[in-house]
């Protein structure tokens, strides 16, 4: 057993905040701490920095920045586009678009929309979580009030055909959804040209390396929807709150940064995922989830046989190494994880996954220890199953 | 003219964010970021580290920490408790009792709910903004499903009978919210026995040196309500959303210090506003808001005739002093203060009010530099005014 090391490879369930955004915010913890909503001075720096995030917020996604509203995270961006859509539209039908392999934050609110008389098609994904538009044509009705397809999947990393949806989408008038939180970064967005049919689009500042808490709402202008927080007439009446001041200043810095950083950050941890991801297909028995190609590149998820994720989990932990097994969000639960289950893994099976998510802080000296310990580790688990009977090679 | 100084005396609006309290935040923007859902070592800091400031929360107001659910702020706990509680009692009707004094995060949603077919009650209040205990049982009717009545006015101060409400709403089995986002730190909460009938409350961590984004609901056990955000696992499958870890060890610590510091906050405040109140009401054609004695600590609230608040606030924030007028939350719009018209103030008298709420940093001398400056401005202001004729004393 070598030398222990300290590898954090779960970027997908969060990021550390850098300190240059950290730097970015001190001062509106500290000296400039007004209320943005106040006439005077301190009040006004809070204002103004808050206009600044949003400028950065809006360049980065190629949107103008009237159409951005700050909110608590990803949770609430996700919570209000459907809510908020839906019962904005209530009069022109009750049925709604999305697919199984949503992060809950979406399939939540939708079944909670169910409960409240609204119909919710769920579309098909094949065996590597991809929805094929063709079946959004198809499942269009006539009472049909929106579609909410994600940009990738936080689990196996599948990017989504998102430009060839919003097109169906926006031939029938229906607005369209997409949460993007595993994207910034990661993928380019331009809500002008290729993301033009995006109406709504959610994401969360501790995916790319910003501070908890806050995340953003891209509301193409026009979109009919309900507002979600009412109270004061912050961000232009549309989401009351005393604004968190230190965190949309994070989050603006976090963009820049992120999208400033984006070939480099896809380049060095493509590089470093492909070794790990050959590296692991040595193991007996194992498979990569998700689809090879269209898929974010940062993103690994495999699933072992024979294996509990939980298990896997903790002795990595043991060993230093920060991963996952399913969603973080649900992973108190340890229930298999439903995007897997989408895809056709037996139960067994999708409750023997791992994912590995690579970020700026990752160096090819973690890809050499995940593959020195995780082999070992394998191993070691299978050979306490009494179910275990090593075959050949990898599938890919 | 003498010298400048910088006076903050808009604590109401928002506070500074005590070093304690930045100081105990950091380590989660920093080495501890993990994610509280995951299960290695990193994330378990985060979620051990939400779990004491649960822990230092409910101790600051004698409730049990399974009783606290953080939200973003004040504002989700009110749209929370509101709708949440509107939604999941519909079956058993659709009156909702409140003040037309509350905060717009507890009046919006309410007229939000007006709107999907909820009747709304708002009860008289008296010139001080006092809401008689009799006039809510008067107003109880057999479809009532629940009772919002603030602990304490944001705009003048007038603290509610809120243990007495808390009878009634007993009596006959109705959930009773409380929206107490300007009490903590000055009137002490115990959910046990004071407040053993208040079923719901909202509080805010920036109103009481902590930091903005952040704030949490007590939910008394048992009570009926809906989730709000709907997503992952956290806060007991209550409250979806990856956890805002900083913000909420930030609150837990403000909390503690607030709690801590009350009596001689009290002490200090209210000996700094007594001066204050005198010598300002030596102003002629000036008059004392909200309760004389039922009021917070630490605020005054004055109408001077033939003065438009804005340019007070502007005149005042010249000669460094930070001010309000109406709410912070709704300052940007400047029409005349829902509050001040409820308790009777024609709209012309309600423009011209000013709103001072002190703070653990004021010194008696802000309190002197205000009272050199503020009766000149006035002065100065009314010199300008061709309405105004000098009369004699002031009304308290």
């Amino acid at each position: 057993m070598g030398e222990k090391r300290f590898v954090y490879m779960d970027h997908a369930a969060t990021t550390f905040t850098k300190s240059e955004v950290i730097e970015a915010m001190l001062p509106f913890l500290k000296e400039h701490f007004g209320n943005p909503s106040s006439l005077y001075s301190i009040g006004r720096e809070g204002k103004e920095a808050i206009e600044t995030a949003r400028e950065q917020l809006a360049k980065a996604i190629g949107a103008n920045p009237e159409e951005i509203y700050f909110t608590s995270g990803g949770t609430e961006s996700d919570n209000w586009a459907i809510k908020g859509t839906a019962f904005a539209r209530r009069k022109k039908g009750k049925h709604i678009i999305t697919t199984p392999i949503e992060h809950h934050a979406v399939l939540y609110p939708c079944e909670y929309l169910q409960t409240k008389g609204f119909d919710v098609t769920y579309l098909p994904v094949d065996r590597y979580g991809l929805v094929d538009p063709s079946e959004v044509e198809a499942a269009v009705r006539k009472d049909t009030i929106f579609i909410s397809v994600m940009y990738a999947n936080n689990e196996i990393g599948t990017i989504e055909p998102i430009p060839e949806i919003g097109e169906i989408a926006k031939e029938h008038g229906i607005p369209f959804h997409t949460d993007a939180v595993q994207v910034i970064g990661k993928i380019p967005l331009d809500m002008k040209q290729k993301d033009r049919n995006v109406d709504m689009l959610s994401l969360s500042s501790h995916k790319f390396y910003g501070p908890k808490g806050i995340g953003a709402l891209y509301l193409r202008e026009g979109t009919e929807i309900e507002n979600y927080m009412h109270g004061g007439g912050q961000e232009r009446k549309k989401r009351a709150g005393t604004e968190n001041v230190a965190g949309i200043v994070g989050l603006g810095k976090a963009i820049e940064l992120a999208t400033a950083n984006l070939e480099k950050h896809n380049e060095r941890t493509k590089k470093m995922r492909d070794r790990l991801l050959a590296g692991i297909l040595e193991i007996p028995d194992c498979m990569l989830n998700g689809h090879p190609e269209k898929r974010l590149p940062d993103n690994l998820n495999f699933s072992f046989e024979y294996i509990e994720g939980e298990s896997l989990l903790l002795m990595l932990d043991q060993r230093g190494i920060c991963s996952s097994t399913g969603s973080a969000c649900s992973s108190g639960s340890l229930e298999p994880s439903h995007v897997l289950r989408a895809i056709g893994l037996p139960p067994e099976i999708a409750q023997g996954s791992l994912r590995l998510t690579l970020g700026d802080e990752n160096s090819e000296e973690d890809v050499d220890y995940v593959l020195e310990v995780l082999p070992e580790i394998v191993g070691k688990l299978r050979a306490m199953s009494p179910f275990y009977k090593p075959t050949t090679a990898c599938e890919k």
